[in-house]
């Protein structure tokens, strides 16, 4: 899996897309506008242009792009795709009573919890809006569709979390609803709204969810310092929010008496001391399950890259190829 | 205006109606499950079942019967619009910080704000699913602009309370966000489902608009008492919650220099003193505020009932006609 890692694949994205992202954030700005309640623009704006990496609508383009469409929609879809997750972002600020995002305070902070909540419910009719424009139902199916996994997701993340008995399927619904439903969505559109072949549609479907899965996986396990077991500054939040991620999953099933005794007070009754997020790491290590979920998070990856085969040779292929290559690399 | 009070209007309704709302029971409490997530149930349960009205609902079966529809789909529109009712439901009572929701305790207070917040979102997500069931694309415009004028309103609503610039154009697009945008997308869905002619749908929209209009105008006019001036248990909670309603925007466009000050005083800045309800509903009547509210909720109601002449002669029409007349009766 050698990468040129000169430029990253989303830098290459946004080059290569980087028309049809302009008239993205032009449909953006235009939406998100409100005549009569500025708060509603003010808030999208603090959050939109803070400068997030935009990989999802340009998942969509992509997409739409590789798979020859050359009509206005894309753009529609792309900025819907943004909206949702945008209002995902403020509602998530809400119920994790999060105080930065994106290296800013969020709006929660700066306004309160009720702008989140409502300019969130505001983006999100504004993507209906704006996916009823092309005028094809089973993109709005599709996206509603994602919408109600991500809400279950978080619900699921919620009531898991401090309980021990989450299994990996559990996890692994936690993860569709946290990334990957709007990854596998915003990739199916595109492939809709370009009225590709079945086989075609399926597999960007198929690309999206896995690639989103390998993505959410990595991001678990650098939340543990990766598989070197090097504990940097942020390493241990999962933990310290006694969440019940891959690696905590995987070490959980295996382990003895005494180390389940840990695992209960830690993560179920929250009494956490001073060297319990090492000892939590040599736990760990010792039953492989750093690597074990590594070597999952691989996997997924290597499943986004096999569907690429099911569509047209593009360059934006290739760039979509070294993306699923690009979210594991981390790993390495 | 004679009106049979033997038996409500919505009462009529829930009646002649009562097939179609069992349909929509059945597939309310289908679609509000979630396999690995009981909590989404468990609150959207607690609230559906304490009994409201289900007045959206029935609006839309009413409307697409009337027009003749003899089709499945007028029930997936109907649960959509009680699905979008009850999340944004959830959603106010996290934005007022509510303790109680037609006589219970609220979900927020029950569970918690997290819970509220995305089993709202997930609501919300499972009624753009239903929607897309009849394949019509214009009903998704629809409850989509619905959405986007219920989640704008409540934002204006927020920044205008406290505010004395608060026009009767503003109080209007917070009225429509609040109460008339779902009941006039709720009419106008019915009539769109059901096929019916172009103008038949605008007066099925016209009529669920005034209707939603009138409703808020005598409910905001109730809160303080309604024209008999008498001070009941709950009157002035929304002068104890500072929020520019119509019968106080009226009083504060005729203050001279001294009731200005008063407003400013009690509303700006909040500082609220024994006597001062008294004080603002001597003022409003002096000004003859709550009768020119009454008034305005008069015209509403008329314009309701005039918007039925271009519907079908049908038994509903009459209840219809009823209901529209009810909703001021309370003035009387």
């Amino acid at each position: 899996m050698a990468l040129d890692l000169a430029q990253k694949p989303h830098d290459r994205l946004a080059e290569m897309l980087s028309a049809d992202m302009e008239a993205v954030n032009l449909l953006i700005r235009e939406r998100m506008a409100s005549e009569h309640a500025p708060r509603i623009p003010q808030v999208t704006a603090h959050l939109i242009e803070a400068g997030g990496k935009r990989l999802r609508p340009m998942l969509t383009l992509a997409a739409a792009r590789l798979c020859g469409y050359s009509g206005p929609y894309h753009v529609h879809l792309a900025a819907a795709v943004e909206f949702i997750h945008t209002a995902t972002l403020l509602h998530d600020d809400v119920v994790d009573e999060s105080a930065q995002r994106r290296g800013r305070p969020t709006a929660n902070l700066l306004w309160d919890n009720k702008s989140s909540v409502l300019v969130g419910d505001y983006l999100f009719a504004r993507a209906f809006q704006l996916m009823t424009e092309p005028g094809q139902i089973r993109v709005l199916g599709i996206l509603a569709n994602a919408s109600a996994t991500i809400a279950e997701g978080e619900v699921l993340q919620l009531t898991a979390a401090q309980d021990l008995a989450t299994t990996e399927e559990i996890y692994l619904k936690v993860v569709r609803g946290k990334t990957a439903a709007l990854f596998s969505a915003a990739t199916e559109v595109g492939g809709v709204i370009a009225g590709a072949p079945e086989a075609a549609v399926q597999a960007l479907y198929t690309y999206g969810d896995a690639l989103g899965i390998a993505f959410q996986i990595a991001d678990d396990l650098l939340d543990y310092g990766g598989t070197a077991s090097v504990i940097g500054k942020n390493t241990g939040d999962d933990f310290r929010e006694r969440k019940l991620t891959l690696p905590l999953i995987k070490a959980v099933a295996k382990a003895d008496a005494a180390e389940r005794a840990f695992w209960v007070r830690v993560i179920e009754k929250g009494d956490q001391r001073e060297g319990d997020l090492q000892e939590a790491l040599a736990i760990m290590s010792r039953h492989g399950a750093l690597e074990a979920a590594r070597a999952d998070a691989l996997v997924w990856a290597d499943r986004a890259r096999a569907a690429l085969a099911a569509l047209p040779d593009h360059p934006l292929r290739q760039v979509l190829d070294d993306l699923s290559v690009y979210v594991v690399s981390r790993l390495a």
